[in-house]
C-alpha cells in the first residue's frame, strides 16, 4: 500500500455513496492493516507516525460517520501500547489489531441482526428507507417468516432499488414507493425499521435524508420506529458540531438553471423523542441515552 | 366537439399529470362550452341529456379533484334553469354559463394570488412542494421583493423543475432539493406555501404526495404553513369516501422485479391541525372550517 494507492483508496472512500458507515469503517481498518504491512519505513517510529497520519486522514474523510471515527480511534489508541516494539513486531501487531477490529465489528453487526429479527418476529409489515446492511440482515433472518416490506427509492441514487432487488430474490412481498409517499404508507406498516449512519450521544439518529420525515409520519400515525445499529456507531460526546455531508448537486440529474442552486445533503437528524426502540448487539433498549442503556430491555 | 373528439379529451384529462385541479376544471368547462355549441341534437332535451352525460363523465374522470366536481356541478345546476329554452337558446346559454364559470374561477385565482402576496410580503424565504399555478402567481407578485424560494423535485414527474425554471427566469434566488430533504430545509424557510388539489370540509389539504411530510416537518420545526387556494377547491361534505388517485407504477422508472409492486399514489392528506393559514379569494383565515371562516382574518 504505497502513497498513491492510499490516495486512491482515500478518494474512493470520500466518494462512496453505496456502502454504509460500518462497511466503510471496516474498509478503513483493512487499509490500515495493509499499510502496516507495506508502508516503507526504516524504523518503528517512522512507521508509527505514518500509520497515525493515515488513520487521521481516513477519519477526516467522512466526518458524518461515527463508526469510522470510533473504530479507527480505538485502533490508534491500541498502537500506543505497542511502544518499544521492533519494526517487524509493530507491522504484525498493528495489522493484527486492525483485523481484530474488523472481526469484532462484524460480530456486533450479526448480533444486532439477530436481536432485530428476534424482536420483530413473524408476520409483520415493515417499512424502511434507504439501504442498510444491518436492516438487510434482519430481513434475511425473517425471509421465511411471512413478512412484507415497503421500501423507498431513496433519491438521489435510488439505493432502495438495490434493497428491492434483494427482497425480490428472497421472494419477500415488497412495495416500492417514492420517498414522497412515506406518509401515505406509514399506516400500512406494523413498524418502521431503520439502520443508522451514526447515533448522537442523546440517541438521536443520523441517517439518509428522509429518515426524519419517515419518523415524523410514523410518530403522527402511531407506528413504532426501531433503529438497529451497532454500539460503535454512537458518536462520542464532545466531538464538536455535527457536520452533515453534502454531495455534488449534479447527482440529482436536474436541469442546470441560472440562479438555481441544487442541494444534496445526504443525512438528516431524527430526534430521539421520535424513536421507540434502539436495537444493538446487547439487546433491545427503550431509551437511546447511553448511560441509561446499560441495563437493556429484553423483549418489548 | 363530436363523440370521438370528446373521448380523446376525456382521455387527456384522465392522464394529465401536469395541470393543477383548477386548470383542469376550466378545461372541462371549455369542453362543455364547445359541446354545447357543437353536439349533434335535433331538440333541446336531446342536447340537455348529452351535456349532462358529458358533464358527469368529466366529473368521474378525476375523482380526487374537488374543483372539477364543484365547478361542473354548479354548471349542471345552472342548466336546469334553462328548461323550456329552444335548441339554439340552450346552446348559447349553456356555452355562455360555462365561459362565465371559467371567468369567475380565474378571477378567484387572481384574488388568491394577491391575498397570498399581500400576506407574505417582502424579504421572505419560502419553501414549497410540487407545482401550483396559484403559488406561482404569488411568486410572480413578489418577484421584485427580495424573496428566496426552496423547491422540491416532486417525484415521480419532477414538476418542481418546471417551477425552478420559471423562478430562474424571474431571477428569484432558488434552491432545488430532493423531496427527501424537506425536513433538512424546513428550518431555512420563513414559511411554507402550498397550493391545493382540494380542501376537505374540515380544512384538511389534499395535495401532491409529500405535502403531508412537509407539513409535519414545518410543524415540528415551528415554521408556519400557509395553503392558498380558491374556495371552489373545497370538497363538499357528504360526497363519500375520498379516493386518492393512483397512477401507473411505470412512471417511476424503477426496475421491474418479480414480487415487487411499484406504488404511485399522487396525493396525500395533510390534517387541518398542521395548517396555520388558509388563503382564499376572500382573505386570510386562521381556521380551515368553512362555517367559522366566513368572518375571515385580515393580515396576520
Amino acid at each position: 500500500m504505497d502513497d498513491s494507492a492510499f490516495e486512491n483508496a482515500l478518494h474512493e472512500l470520500r466518494t462512496d455513496r453505496v456502502q454504509g458507515a460500518s462497511e466503510l469503517a471496516r474498509r478503513c481498518l483493512d487499509l490500515l492493516a495493509a499499510s502496516a504491512q507495506a508502508v516503507a519505513a526504516s524504523e518503528s517510529s517512522e512507521l508509527f507516525d505514518e500509520l497515525v497520519r493515515r488513520c487521521d486522514r481516513l477519519i477526516a474523510a467522512r466526518p458524518s460517520m461515527a463508526p469510522i471515527h470510533n473504530l479507527l480511534t480505538a485502533w490508534k489508541s491500541s498502537l500506543t501500547q505497542l511502544d518499544g516494539s521492533s519494526l517487524p513486531e509493530l507491522r504484525a501487531a498493528a495489522a493484527g489489531r486492525a483485523r481484530e477490529g474488523i472481526k469484532r465489528s462484524k460480530k456486533a453487526m450479526v448480533k444486532v441482526m439477530e436481536n432485530g429479527a428476534g424482536y420483530i418476529g413473524s408476520g409483520k409489515t415493515i417499512l424502511t428507507h434507504s439501504f442498510s446492511a444491518t436492516v438487510l440482515g434482519v430481513f434475511a433472518r425473517l425471509k421465511d417468516r411471512n413478512i412484507r416490506v415497503i421500501v423507498t427509492e431513496s433519491r438521489p441514487l435510488n439505493e432502495g432499488y438495490m434493497l428491492a432487488r434483494q427482497l425480490s430474490d428472497w421472494s419477500i412481498p415488497t412495495q416500492l414507493i417514492t420517498d414522497a409517499q412515506l406518509g401515505l404508507f406509514a399506516t400500512q406498516a406494523d413498524l418502521v425499521l431503520l439502520g443508522a449512519d451514526s447515533l448522537l450521544p442523546d440517541g438521536s439518529l443520523v441517517n439518509k435524508a428522509g429518515s426524519y420525515l419517515l419518523a415524523l409520519a410514523a410518530h403522527d400515525k402511531g407506528i413504532p420506529l426501531c433503529v438497529c445499529c451497532e454500539s460503535f456507531k454512537r458518536r462520542r460526546a464532545g466531538l464538536g458540531k455535527l457536520h452533515l455531508e453534502e454531495m455534488e448537486g449534479a447527482e440529482l440529474g436536474t436541469p442546470v438553471l441560472p440562479g438555481v442552486k441544487v442541494r444534496n445533503i445526504y443525512f438528516d437528524v431524527t430526534p430521539a423523542r421520535l424513536i421507540d426502540r434502539w436495537i444493538d448487539e446487547a439487546g433491545v433498549h427503550k431509551t437511546g441515552i447511553l448511560s441509561e442503556r446499560a441495563q437493556g430491555v429484553s423483549g418489548r
